[in-house]
């Protein structure tokens, strides 16, 4: 059964080749678009659906997420909007909770947090563990993450758990929880930062990752320089993540590689840290992604759109700039082909927005402008 | 017919003598709340309804908002956020717009917005004119207002219009335009800023609007220091709007009068311009009030939750400060005291966050949090 979307006022293709069409139909079929164009052009189909002049965007690829955790930062985040630096200590509270939770509340609040993501127009999103720190705990993490989405992020090297000799959780990491874990993870990520994992610690877990057939991520320059960019690119990872304090060594290696400069807005603004610098990446050349980072501590958002806004207002991108990041972007940093943009052969992944343009996203700050969702051609509720 | 709302986690009241009461109940008859209390102690009532768990505050009142307009500024938007400053020059394009559209195309539009608030939470709205800028376009514009608000507002004094000579157009709108518009308006309101209307004119105009019967408010120092703040405390205005650019003086008039400060950040986010020290303010002892500015060219955000996470973000405020300011310091900028507060006496505007607690409205930023809203004691869909 094919579906004919006609009054399209503009659509957002996501595609090089033609970014935007003006006056745009699509035909789906199952869970793939099989065609779109101008609507002058649209072939038959069984039947239709009008969008009413909105404007028709890919679903948002959050290339960066952390769901599956127990417990709640409220009272730490009111500290820090005080005037309490942020230091990436308070992870460990989360840990504590996560361990204390059981399986069905971890995974009742992370699907709660992904349907809350879908309402907002993401329809591919990652999920990491890290918050367990233990072989089981970050095991049982990733096979929740496994339940709701294909794309799983070991994480067991998020940070030194409390009272752990960090060469033998190194060691830990890299052996026992990884083998553990391997089968439910489609990616291996380490936090390269001080205070969390240096350069050789991240170097050895990554290639142990690679070794077990995960593909490699980083989280990388969030808090100060440090080698976590350098490492990515030497590596092939997808994706540096954060990117916020670059050397001009670190956008170098990042525009002669293929790796993604993955930029998560909602953590400095949860943080109150500077942003980081997306026009210099781009003007570099480098591939920016936006996501949302979302999780208890610094960054509790889960909305693309709010998320295109900072990066307009905060980061030098323009609204096309913002929402090429958040959709295609996202997809490059997950290395998906079938996402991240509408055509012929994409997935049905659609968000209908309540305006004319994308341009919305950033000109209606905070304002709900998603209608309704599909994703793989089905019309979420 | 009472009902009881039971299972409130939090209630935020928004009354001083008891700000928060955790485990609450609430019981609405008709339109009002006639009690607010602990869960344990609360009376027996017709039916009930039950929170979840849910925090409880009030409706937000959004005490500035330019609501009847034509068109859009889409591409005025893209292109300050490729680098052009906002002078406000900007509102002549929405002026031409409006006067070329119909009523029911302003009512509409007007509508829509007002739909857009209520959805996320806000229960208040007041509607200003000007945009029309003739004794027609700005009493149409008015009568429109007044379908959707009971605080309307005579903003005739916006900008002098393309072509007129400005102290002939002061003269018609203190005259002839406030006698057409006087009897569809609660306020009077001028944009005293340079570029706009000087400090005499700014009297001039809200001294006539006074004399026929409106209260005046002012839009004050927005874009540089002026005299719009200590003329609306010498006027005894319920606000001074925007208060970015301040003198010590300027605070201290504030301080010592009933004016309220309302701070409007979403105009600094599209504007990319330095936010308004609240804290400033707070300090020495101003009541400061948050609104959203609604508008097509400075800020087209209806959203009091994006409001609150800027200013606890951007200006220094606290949670429990953003909150207060979105309420009860909303009420006081629109000289009510039936709303922007819930307990014995106040209007049933009550909205149920999917959170424990109002914080998340800063903590989980962008995130559409507002459960359900009822308005006057009626549920809206």
């Amino acid at each position: 059964m094919t579906t004919l979307v006609e009054g399209i006022g503009l659509l957002y293709t996501g595609d090089p080749e033609r970014e935007e069409i003006e006056g745009a139909a699509l035909v789906m079929e199952g869970e793939k678009v099989v065609w779109a164009g101008e609507a002058g052009r649209a072939p038959a189909a069984d039947r239709r659906v009008d969008a009413g002049g909105r404007c028709v965007i890919p679903g948002f690829v959050d290339s960066h997420a952390h769901l599956v955790f127990g417990g709640d930062r409220t009272a730490e985040f009111e500290a820090r909007m005080s005037g309490e630096p942020y230091t990436g200590g308070g992870i460990r509270t989360t840990v504590a909770a996560t361990r204390a939770a059981s399986d069905a509340e971890l995974a009742a609040r992370a699907a709660a947090l992904v349907a809350e993501m879908y309402r907002q127009g993401t329809t591919t999103v990652e999920i990491k563990s890290g918050y367990g720190l233990t072989v089981e705990d970050e095991r049982r993490s990733l096979e929740i993450a496994a339940t709701l989405t294909e794309e799983t992020t070991f994480l067991g090297a998020h940070v030194v758990p409390a009272g752990a000799d960090p060469d033998a959780y190194v060691s830990l990491v890299a052996g026992e929880m990884l083998r553990a874990c391997a089968p439910h993870a489609r990616w291996v990520d380490v936090f390269c930062e001080r205070g969390a994992f240096d350069g050789d610690q991240t170097r050895e877990i990554l290639t142990a990752g690679m070794k077990a057939g995960l593909r490699p991520r980083v989280h990388a320059n969030q808090l100060g320089e440090g080698p976590g960019v350098r490492i990515a690119c030497e590596l092939g990872a997808a994706s540096a993540d954060h990117c916020t304090h670059l050397t001009d060594a670190d956008v170098d290696a990042l525009a002669s590689s293929g790796t993604v400069a993955t930029l998560l807005p909602g953590a400095e603004f949860s943080t109150r840290s500077p942003y980081p610098d997306a026009r210099r990446l781009i003007d570099a050349g480098v591939t920016v992604a936006l996501a949302t980072d979302c999780n208890p501590g610094s960054s509790y958002t889960s909305s693309m759109p709010f998320c295109v806004a900072l990066a307009v207002r905060e980061m030098g991108m323009t609204p096309l700039e913002a929402i090429r990041a958040a959709t295609r972007g996202g997809a490059r940093a997950l290395e998906r082909t079938d996402v991240g943009w509408v055509g012929s052969g994409s997935r049905a992944d659609l968000v209908f927005l309540d305006a004319p343009s994308y341009v919305h996203l950033a000109y209606r700050p905070g304002v709900p402008l998603v209608h309704q969702v599909f994703r793989g051609g089905l019309l979420l509720e």
